[in-house]
């Protein structure tokens, strides 16, 4: 499954791998995804113009339609994110029904560094600051994969290139170069002004992004090891699989205990959600025993310090069902 | 001993530190410390204006004089890095001769945001990114320390205010407002074109270093513990202390194992000055047996693997005299 909106990157991405598979170098299936957001006037000309392009290449499209502002009022989302859900979802129910194994979107290494920009603006650390994955699952638990297979090295301007190469004029969405949306600014203005220091400036970004995403993988190894150090003996000593020891977590280093706080966390109750820094350096302080034994987390969660360990309780269990939908 | 440059920092860092002295809620000698880098025709007012200062809180200062430009000339740094290594090799210097344990400078919050987003735009790792330290040695091995007390916290906004509560005219550098300078560029206009974005995005910056120090202090604790691992056999073989176990380098992360082939280097000879990722990277193609059985590192380092060990060797161990004020 293809996920094709008509601008430059996805119609370049859809015709270089027709070109691939018509030439034999690759054996897949393509069909087209596209959904309507119906944000926009154009839209459904956008529509009309990928299921034209389809037909053309003699691919399947598969064409849908959300109503995503209703979305975004119904649910806490804002617009982009409503858009995004609605989205995804239908790329994946797309792969299911037509049981494909793998959904390709078109990021670019543009797009990398524009995500890379936004998380350092919100303060993220290395997780955040580390971009958007070339592949990973597209849902928790499903066989179905999620690839961006020009992420780590097409940018945009080739894709345009490409595009003009073959002679087609792919779709522009106005709403790209509306600068009311962060994405939209940091392009047109943010980044620009970054490349007049640094002319590389998206390899540096995400050159940097790569790097980050390797350190994070080794902390979060290390805190998995941590948090089976800090658990072990709790069979022994009767107490549940939510207690950890005290002092084995208080002499890890803090990036690692951290980490492994928040992977208790989802241990213990199916998933961090709206747990911050904020909260980590709370139960910090409770191993190290200032203040007082008792610390309030998000999601109803409670953590005692009692004779060397530290109990998690929650009375919010069914908050895992009710947020399901955003795992 | 107190670096005054007589801009608002300084002056702001001289004066509450006199202050808290005079209170007795500090108990300090107060050296005033100021070089002329020459490099401005208000220089000398300067140097003046900071000796006037001193003499008017009581204490004593010491001034001296730079030739920058000649310095630049002579070595390969440009003016910026010539004009910092003679400015803190005098403060060096100076806590020798009046015996000091302390030198301080009044680097703020602000400093820190830009020192952040410059090492960003050249895609810096961890490391890097972490920004200035709030205290080290002046220099390996020393016992004086530097130490920067508004790092951390104060923003240049509140120095001047406070100079301006205190009825202080500071000095203005003219240098600060030349955008030429990479650094007055990223303070003139890519931190408030960020700050557009979030207003607090100096204390989101700071933050994310704060959080990627502890990272990269945790994987440097790993990377200490996988060499000492990696090493470890190396006697019992009678190999040299420069040898080095392929298997068990191979098996850790990529983010722990360059750290540790970095540490190697500097074990073997002394420093890993102009030794980059990319050699980091044919060192690891080495562990995996791809390509030839010789790497060539810079410093006229040479890696061989053979039979399971990875060997250095340096023709150039006198490099490490010669680049030694490079410390």
């Amino acid at each position: 499954v293809v996920a094709v909106s008509g601008g430059a990157d996805s119609t370049a991405l859809l015709l270089g791998l027709d070109e691939l598979v018509k030439a034999q170098k690759l054996s897949l299936t393509l069909i087209v995804a596209h959904l309507d957001h119906r944000l926009r006037k154009a839209s459904k000309e956008d529509a009309d113009w990928v299921k034209a392009l389809a037909r053309n290449l003699n691919l399947k499209a598969v064409i849908n339609a959300a109503n995503v502002k209703k979305r975004a009022k119904d649910t806490a989302d804002n617009l982009e994110q409503a858009a995004r859900r609605s989205r995804y979802e239908f790329f994946e129910t797309t792969a299911k029904e037509e049981n494909a194994q793998l959904v390709l979107t078109a990021h670019t290494l543009d797009d990398q560094a524009e995500t890379i920009l936004m998380r350092l603006i919100r303060g993220s650390a290395a997780e955040g600051l580390s971009g958007t994955e070339s592949v990973r699952r597209i849902e928790n638990g499903s066989n179905i994969l999620l690839a961006r297979p020009l992420l780590s090295w097409a940018r945009r301007s080739e894709t345009e290139q490409y595009c003009r190469g073959r002679r087609l004029r792919y779709r522009v969405d106005e709403m790209n170069a509306d600068e009311r949306f962060a994405r939209v600014k940091v392009r047109k203005q943010l980044l620009p002004l970054m490349q007049s220091f640094n002319n590389k400036i998206v390899e540096a970004l995400t050159r940097t992004a790569t790097l980050l995403r390797e350190d994070a993988a080794a902390l979060s190894e290390q805190a998995d090891l941590l948090l089976e150090q800090a658990t072990a003996g709790a069979a022994r000593k009767k107490l549940s699989h939510s207690s950890v020891n005290v002092n084995i977590l208080a002499a890890a280093p803090p990036a690692v205990r951290r980490r492994a706080i928040r992977k208790w966390i989802i241990q213990s109750i199916g998933h961090a959600r709206r747990v911050e820094m904020v909260h980590l350096v709370a139960v910090e302080k409770l191993l190290k025993g200032k203040g007082g034994r008792t610390v309030e987390l998000p999601n109803r969660i409670k953590v005692v310090r009692k004779a060397g360990w530290l109990h998690l309780s929650s009375k919010g269990q069914n908050s895992v069902e009710k947020h399901a939908h955003d795992l």
